[in-house]
């Protein structure tokens, strides 16, 4: 029998599972109603449309639909998410532009790019799972930056810049999700997006702001990305289709100064080449149609009635002494309990009551927060909000004392 | 202005531009013969069968196909490829495979999970490009084994693993294409083949197996995989749908013992997080109505007339001094010119002279082989191929003295 352990790099020891991806596993047990994952709901994909436009590609260029991709995108999509980002505040040419596999590898390839081992890296606290196991991997030193109301609190990350100058280290990135962040929901002011901006500036490092909600907004303003804000020079803008249109198609893009993008095209073609010419394809015609920001806007109104309604069976339902934040956007909001409640043992108990959620602990880089846990409302119906919501309540309030 | 160099990993630094996927610029210029890529002839893509398949799948789950999938792949399409290998000669179970992004991911991924910086890698001179970059990226030391008309000299790597166990160095990983290798065309003997086996089990390393032209077999009988003879213990086996089926779809697998196949889907977790479900959709239901093998054997009939013809046009028209290989199967032959020919410079002439191919450094860990090329003859058609190698032999003609 041969000795992996002998085999395997320092990355498998440092690469974690996604607490999420393994709580999937519950998604189909039979009444079950799943708050745990980040899926879209299922009933908004526009697959007719999809469909046509398929048929309508493999009819007029399948030679080109089945052939490889250039590494970087496939033109005519750039071309749509130039027009779609313009629409957004931001110019961009073909050259500032990646389209990768899914949102994630819009977080990963850069993690390659600019993190070596041991290096130190800004992330909010709570941080999005997959982005921590991304760094995790590649050998990031975390330093966890606090987030309030206004989302991360600029005043804290420039303490933190100035004590890693003050013993030589080497900081280079900030990883952050400004609008409805996942986990917690919450977005970060204009005041705060300008003095980020500022700071990555002034101390020379990298923003990898992350964007896959940032079009679902419900309530309030669109704010200014930190893209449009810092001249797309210090941030990388990483946005994903997976939550607008379809996760199943895997596809996203990255934007930001050419040579990075240059960059991390040389590193994708060693990753997969290219992303499907067929997918690229028809979302490309999908966007040419004007068809995405009028299903955007669909999406947006199923979405608010939805987090609308867990907002008030919340309020209906927790016991005292649960608070939880309340999103302008996106799919998640953060439940805080009391400090002795641990959410990963509670969630035994909560599955055998037939609800699930994902432990607030997978979304910090020391596994803390246990007290917290992030629920989702875009993919539950409105019914399996309110008897969700219910069931949770029941569960929690047996913890408490 | 932000300073970048202060900001990119070592990764960057150790990362290569494709020399193939560079040389795709030129596939367009009007009247231009490319024998460089190793694009499959786009006249032979199923698209007929694939569009028809994919209003099935639209039609009957699109609620499916349109969500994330699971990481290790979609379950149907899981199954299908266990009955496809299980007609070669190997029984896997749904835990011995992962589905990739392409070959491509199936080669980057094993890279990550076992080559750790300076680790030592086996790789044969010469050996596919897009397998050098991935390791290089990592930052592997190569360490190539010659090769002859057999593949690779397994006396020669049995003495570089000793000169390494003598120095004391770490060696882990061997990265082979035993059937009609990519760039040579040559396919490893069944004897070379007991003998790797054999070595990987005495001397505990993993084989890389790199299996994409398996399927595409012209001429002889087929030789039992590495991955069956070491009975799946030291060898990981890499296929890609890429060359049988079509490379726009991006979809691959890798089997090999679970525990690896388990570190590998968490890896890909944080890298895409899935493969597209809309496609693995589709090539399960095509595979599962039996038109894989009969399409491979459409396209094996036509290549192997086109790989007749390539050969027939080179005897007939190459001047004395060159010297090529003459493959059995898959998309490429090896030439090799006079020493004192630099087939780098050598292709800016030809570009005039409107044909292409890849220099052979390309395919060296240290950029040699400078006087030999490769040559595909699976994309251009059969006019091309008379036209292309009067053109290339002319080139040839013109360096020699």
């Amino acid at each position: 029998m041969i000795d992996l352990v002998k085999n395997y790099s320092s990355m498998v020891r440092r690469t974690k599972v996604s607490a999420i991806r393994e709580l999937l596993k519950y998604k189909d047990m039979p009444g079950l109603i799943s708050f745990a994952g980040g899926f879209p709901s299922s009933d908004l994909f526009p697959s007719e449309q999809l469909k046509e436009i398929g048929i309508k590609v493999m009819t007029e260029m399948p030679e080109v639909m089945l052939q490889y991709a250039g590494t970087g995108g496939y033109m005519p999509l750039k071309e749509e998410i130039i027009k779609f980002m313009a629409r957004h505040g931001s110019n961009l040419e073909p050259e500032n532009i990646l389209i990768t596999t899914g949102g994630q590898q819009g977080i990963d390839l850069p993690t390659k790019i600019f993190v070596d081992i041991n290096d130190p890296v800004f992330v909010e606290i709570p941080s999005y799972v997959g982005a921590l196991n991304s760094l995790a991997s590649t050998g990031a030193k975390f330093i966890g930056i606090p987030m309030d109301e206004n989302g991360i609190i600029t005043d804290k990350l420039e303490e933190e810049i100035k004590r890693l100058i003050s013993i030589g280290e080497h900081y280079k990135l900030l990883y952050t999700v400004p609008d409805y962040q996942n986990p917690s929901g919450v977005s970060i002011s204009l005041e705060r997006r300008k003095k980020l901006v500022e700071l990555a500036k002034k101390y020379n490092f990298i923003i990898l702001e992350d964007c896959p909600y940032t079009y679902l907004r419900y309530d309030g303003e669109e704010k200014p990305s930190l893209f449009k804000l810092s001249n797309s020079e210090n941030v990388l803008g990483l946005y994903s289709f997976s939550k607008i249109l379809s996760p199943g198609l895997r596809l996203g893009w990255v934007c930001g100064h050419k040579d990075i993008i240059r960059k991390l095209e040389i590193l994708k073609q060693s990753v997969d080449v290219c992303c499907s010419t067929l997918i690229q394809g028809v979302v490309a015609e999908y966007m040419k149609m004007n068809l995405l920001e009028s299903h955007i806007g669909d999406v947006v109104k199923e979405y608010k009635v939805k987090k609308d309604l867990m907002l008030k069976m919340l309020s209906e339902n927790m016991p005292e002494g649960v608070t939880w934040t309340k999103p302008s956007g996106g799919l998640f909001l953060w439940v805080t309990l009391p400090e002795y409640i641990d959410s990963e043992s509670m969630l035994k108990k909560a599955i055998e009551h037939k609800v699930t959620f994902v432990p607030g602990y997978a979304f910090h880089h020391n596994s803390e927060m246990r007290n917290c846990l992030r629920i989702n409302f875009s993919y539950p119906t409105l019914e399996q909000i309110e008897k969700g919501v219910k069931s949770l309540a029941e569960v929690i309030k047996c913890e408490i004392h």
